[in-house]
């Protein structure tokens, strides 16, 4: 890869100017939808519509051609059907546009002529020196500085909020779905990538860029055909040395392969390659959907384990139970208190408590309690990570336990803590409050130790990494 | 189990008169919670607070003990103290009271004495005839008669609507989050019965209880452990023939059993030995809190499937790939659609959907591509269920979609549909609808591929047990 190729990308990301090729003025249209994203939700560029039926779109001098504008385009959003594209390609490389977003489908996914299409923008791009995200794809999305190419209507779709979370997506409507899911639980993310076709970028390129944003954490990213797999675990093991990256590969079966042929057109290769490649380059292997989002969503707010050693503090026994079986099951050790943390549990609490792990406060527990046990395993030399499985529903419980719990996790920042609640309305609204203060919560035991079981795997990751690195 | 048992549980569930044994003025108290469930909520029988020092309670005539009561009484809550129980129980043994949930704890779980006064309570029983839920428990619910002896705040704690799953459950902490959460998604429940520390009714009783009642339809059990093994498959067997019955087993690793222990004081046992009494009982087992209500909702809204061939219609192509791997992981086979099948979506279709399986509508597809699809894979008798991957996101799709589709399914109710959806509010606003129309809908792909293969299961299962009646 150039050495100026992550200076290339940046006008995807960071566009002074932005060209919208076929803005509409019909509110059900994607090129009005793409537009409407530039102009009113605070992007601070310069936004051009290209539009030669229209004077003005949305208050906005809009133009016949982007060659006409009279400004420099660092970013041209392409929404129009697949025909019209190598024409508006063609002008965008005369008017010397740096990027652009090809959102159109009708290239290489449907067949022969898609394919010719196809090779016609990639000789554009040869000759230009354009860089192009797509065809057939979503295109980006950056949070920090409004860059949204998403083309969903805003009734059945929810703005993605500001938060550390990289995307990067093949599949648009993957990445679409959950981009919504993520605004709508109240996850942020820093940027969103889905790339489709990739004529041009791909994941290799959009990895590195988004390892090297101060905004991003955790890097997230649904695959389906790698074709320079060498490229991309060079890449990958180096962005892996910084921050976490979540792998969901589709494709891993005889049946998912083929239905990746009728989807894509590409091949996506032995599964087993995958899990070679996944495993060499570091990256953290989801095995669904619920997966990648609920340990992308754990990385975002709470720092890796440095160890498998797992407290498990819970007001309910049943759950306790299920904890233990999910820590085991799942390669943790549920860990053993040490005597000082034991002994200061049993003179702080009532005798009907649990004070050996998993610790059960019973149903009578208050904030304080919860509070007390979190504050003992975290400072417990024995604990690499604690997970709290509160019930919501008892009477004792007020909303102030969040503040209680908030504080003493991020007092003590340098272990997990994963939180498990499952209720009704009332358990939804603490929910969303607790991960407000960025404790993150799973409806399920099972959920919150599957995370913990990935925060224990890159913390391992990184200390041998570390360690080979010091030899 | 004599022949009478059956009999003998209907109060539980069907009292005509209920006494609530330490009812209480105070509205944070469990006295008071309880006593309001049967005085506020559409109880038909007749209620009877008992409380020393007060002469009503909720608009209710008081009476200081059972024994004052001039009605004969069917069924006794005892929410107070365990040192107060003993000598009630005498009471209500006095009075022929036919059945008490205890939900009191303090008994074999604590230690020395509270088993000591457990055996005082045992000996109370065996002389009286007295049936027991309990101690230590949340006792029952029933939505028909609405029966309620759950004591936590409405505030915290939503009421459980009307449905067909029977839940059995010997955590009370494990069962009350459900009932939450289930009431919080709109999933209804038939009955619910929290047992605890069993020293009368037990998991088999309830089980063939909830089998021959006509209201409930599948049956959810959390076990931690069970006495009798040999009841408990003999009642299950025979249960599993009327009704799918999904089992939650705690206590399945070391780490668990021990958990049990510091729980109850009961032993777990080792897994296997469960896990082979399951297989021969025909309880389907869920490895999960997630699986155990997400089959559960499949089985309440769904028929189960005559057979492993599976179609998938989606309108995103990433997902139909998920769904696929999913699929043959989980032993469930792609359907290969029969030739009119797909000669009907050719000829219905704009030619870049995808009409071979996973079915691919695209982005485009409107509600009526949907039904169509629907209609002919389930048509298709290479087809014994559907699922269905449905993005609310995208512009075409309205809220019609969910009519479309409801009547297209419950039309030819002899297959399954499954749908899966992920999304911000607007997703879960129709997420709500479907299931209020009673499509189970999950987030994941892979989430509803589990279920279905729940459902191919337990088609399964029937199939050879018919069989084998027949030979």
């Amino acid at each position: 890869m150039p050495k100026n190729v992550m200076e290339q990308l940046i006008p995807f990301f960071q566009p002074k100017s932005v060209a919208v090729i076929g803005a509409s003025r019909n509110p059900t249209k994607s090129g009005y939808v793409v537009l409407e994203n530039f102009v009113k939700f605070g992007f601070k560029g310069r936004v051009y519509p290209i539009n030669p039926e229209a004077d003005e779109i949305l208050g906005v001098k809009a133009y016949p051609s982007v060659k006409e504008v009279p400004d420099e385009i660092d970013l041209a959003v392409i929404v129009l059907s697949a025909l019209a594209v190598p024409k508006v390609m063609l002008d965008c490389a005369e008017k010397h546009v740096k990027c652009a977003v090809i959102i159109s489908g009708g290239f290489g996914e449907v067949g022969e002529e898609g394919t010719k299409r196809e090779r016609e923008v990639k000789e554009i791009i040869q000759k230009s020196g354009i860089r192009v995200i797509g065809p057939n794809c979503m295109g980006v999305v950056d949070t920090a500085t409004k860059v949204n190419t998403m083309f969903l209507p805003a009734q059945h779709f929810s703005r993605p909020e500001k938060g550390n979370i990289g995307f990067i997506s093949q599949s648009g409507a993957f990445g679409l779905t959950m981009i919504d899911y993520l605004a709508g639980e109240g996850i942020g993310i820093s940027k969103f990538a889905s790339y489709g076709n990739k004529i041009d970028v791909d994941e290799s390129e959009l990895l590195k860029y988004f390892s090297q944003d101060p905004e991003t954490k955790v890097i997230l990213m649904y695959i389906e055909a790698i074709d320079d797999g060498k490229k991309f675990i060079e890449v990958a093991k180096k962005v892996t040395k910084l921050k976490p990256v979540i792998g969901l590969k589709a494709g891993r079966t005889a049946a998912g392969s083929k239905a990746v042929i009728s989807h894509t057109g590409a091949l996506s290769g032995a599964f087993s390659i995958y899990k070679g490649a996944f495993s060499q380059a570091g990256i953290i292997p989801a095995d669904t959907v619920q997966e990648l989002v609920d340990i992308g969503k754990a990385f975002s707010y709470q720092p890796y384990a440095k160890g498998n050693r797992t407290a498990i503090i819970t007001g309910g026994g049943g759950y306790g139970v299920l904890a233990s079986d999910a820590c085991e099951t799942m390669g943790l050790q549920v860990a053993s208190l040490g005597d000082t943390t034991i002994k200061n549990m049993r003179m702080s609490f009532p005798p009907h408590y649990v004070v050996i792990n998993p610790v059960d406060l019973t149903g009578d527990a208050s904030e304080g309690d919860y509070k007390t046990a979190l504050a003992l395993t975290l400072e417990d030399q024995n604990v690499d990570g604690v997970i709290m499985i509160i019930l919501f529903q008892v009477p004792r419980l007020e909303e102030t336990i969040i503040d209680a719990i908030s504080e003493t996790t991020h007092r003590l920042h340098d272990k997990p803590v994963i939180v498990s609640s499952i209720g009704g309305e009332h358990t939804k609204k603490m929910v969303r409050k607790m991960e407000a203060r960025k404790i993150p919560v799973y409806p399920t035991p099972e959920r919150a130790v599957k995370v913990m079981a990935a925060l224990v795997e890159y913390g391992k990751y990184v200390s041998e990494t570390t360690l080979s690195a010091l030899k």
